[in-house]
């Protein structure tokens, strides 16, 4: 089964040369970097040509220029998204992921504003049929092994059957990409017990107990850190108001320690001591760092980096979209959609 | 005004003697101890008559034993709430809450099963006119001043009219009991712009601009723990698996701390001399510490304590029912609510 869903053909991956706050220098200096390393895929950057041009001679890098589509307008962070693809129908953003919507590409890369190349994928890309909402996650840092949270913020006001597909899709990327064999499946709750929670997961509880993922039922707030499951489902808003109360908890804690250090001279010194044991046991957290978030139940691949992102972190994400085409995960995706497409 | 709302009546406070890990000695211990250090209120403990007495004896305590009401019945942890009430109608805490109904109390203490005191406090007690959901807060650690989140899991499924009323109850309380004039109020959600959010925020928003209360709009995850506002109201659904989250970063971060403790004698030299911050830093996340939660909204004074209660925390909590009967705080929730009744 495994042989015949391989993807034997060469990904061809759009990079939006215009994305992000250190744009378009980082990003293409990292999608690149990613392209000759590998050499397994195809590149083309989509933005202002002359722009690209300018760097790529600057920087003493090596790009067949004919790769470059032209793209004159750029999205900027904070516009209303569906307001800016309509206003600015020339944007790297709309051109890059009409390009891959007209089957020119396999995957969309950008490090532009998560809203607009949110609504970018799922408009103009469009979704996997038989998806109702797209899903990112986070994976979270725990005690040991993998746990990948989803949503985590593509999607409020999630139905019971928007969380069933968070599950079915989040099962599926964590086992291909973490190599997890059927990893475990919990429901974000305010108990463990049967029944608990609020409408929507009671309803989402028994459509996941339908399937057969391995669904081990709620899991509490806690759980989320203790790696009690794989993958995490949860509503968006949920899960977006989590990771950053994640990264709330961490700066207050800076802040006591900085405070502590602040009374004393051998204060100074105990925490300076710790220094390298607090940062080593804080980075897991910041899950921007990652290289970016995978939009699941895109038709195509769709990724969405961090506005800050460094050239390595744009590498990642290229990289990244590579092994998701090898790996043949929208496919699987879209088959498991359509298999338990009769759950309701 | 405050002058005429000041109760100068006696607070009259029902412990429940058997609610609780520790039960009953710790109950018992706290709250005659609380009893003769004030001298301020009268008290009464709800129980098995017997037990209470052999404990009164045992630690040497004085205690009027006329005081004791007897409850044949105890609720055990983990029972189902409205089960649990109607099967045994002598329990402690259904007779201490009908005790609490008829009038011949103002405040009900309890450190036992979570759901069943708040089930009995809203059914038997009975809610303030007006109010459609109770709610509990927890106080948030920051780097300054006060934040209390409301609800952290009293109700879930909140209508955008209960997250109003978090805010009037919680502004209310916060006011009077942190002492800080014309609390911030804000409503957790996924973006600080206004329109943002789901479908309930978007509108309890609306609603909560209508009041004079000193609304800031939305806040966001990382605001609860910087102290962005003094009042933050979110769904107990999402307040609950907040504050457990929350809880587990600092699990993760005592492991992380141990892990790297256990890697040589220097590391467990440097962990060492960095514990006591560590323990001060992380103190303040101790919610269940504080000595228990007050359920706003119900008619009269309502407490529940963490089922481990130390003797100091059953203490607090009846020195907190003192001190609320004293400002008058339910009379004022009820004035206010009463006040914004045509807002919808």
């Amino acid at each position: 089964m495994d042989t015949i869903l391989k993807n034997h053909s060469k990904c061809r991956i759009v990079v939006d040369a215009m994305g992000g706050d250190f744009a378009p220098l980082n990003t293409i200096l990292g999608s690149i970097q990613a392209y000759q390393e590998s050499g397994e895929f195809d590149l083309n950057l989509v933005g202002r040509t002359d722009e690209i041009k300018k760097i790529i001679s600057s920087q003493n890098l090596t790009f067949d220029e004919s790769k470059i589509i032209h793209a004159d307008e750029v999205i900027q962070m904070g516009e209303k998204p569906t307001k800016a693809l309509k206003q600015k129908p020339n944007s790297s953003i709309v051109v890059g992921t009409k390009f891959v919507k007209d089957g020119f590409a396999d995957a969309f890369i950008s490090a532009g504003d998560t809203g607009s190349v949110m609504a970018a994928s799922t408009l103009i890309i469009g979704r996997i049929p038989g998806v109702g909402r797209p899903t990112i996650s986070t994976a979270m840092p725990n005690e040991s092994g993998v746990c990948n949270l989803f949503d985590v913020g593509a999607s409020v006001d999630s139905k019971p059957k928007h969380l069933l597909e968070y599950a079915i899709m989040g099962s599926i990327y964590t086992e291909e990409m973490d190599g997890i064999k059927n990893p475990t499946v919990g429901l974000l709750n305010v108990g463990e017990e049967e029944g608990k929670g609020n409408e929507v997961t009671i309803e989402a509880a028994e459509l996941i107990k339908k399937t057969k993922l391995n669904f081990i039922g709620n899991v509490e707030g806690f759980d989320i850190l203790k790696g009690s499951a794989n993958v995490i489902i949860c509503d968006g808003f949920v899960g977006n108001i989590l990771i950053k109360f994640g990264e709330g908890v961490l700066d207050l804690l800076k802040y006591k320690f900085k405070e502590y250090a602040s009374k004393s001279f051998t204060n100074k010194l105990k925490v300076g001591l710790i220094r390298s044991t607090m940062r080593e046991a804080l980075k897991d957290f910041d899950y921007q760092t990652h290289g970016g978030a995978v939009l699941l139940g895109v038709n195509k691949i769709s990724i969405i980096g961090h506005g800050s992102s460094s050239p390595i972190a744009i590498k990642n994400m290229v990289l990244r979209a590579n092994e998701i085409h090898k790996k043949n995960i929208i496919e699987k995706i879209s088959n498991a959609i359509n298999q338990y497409s009769n759950i309701n």
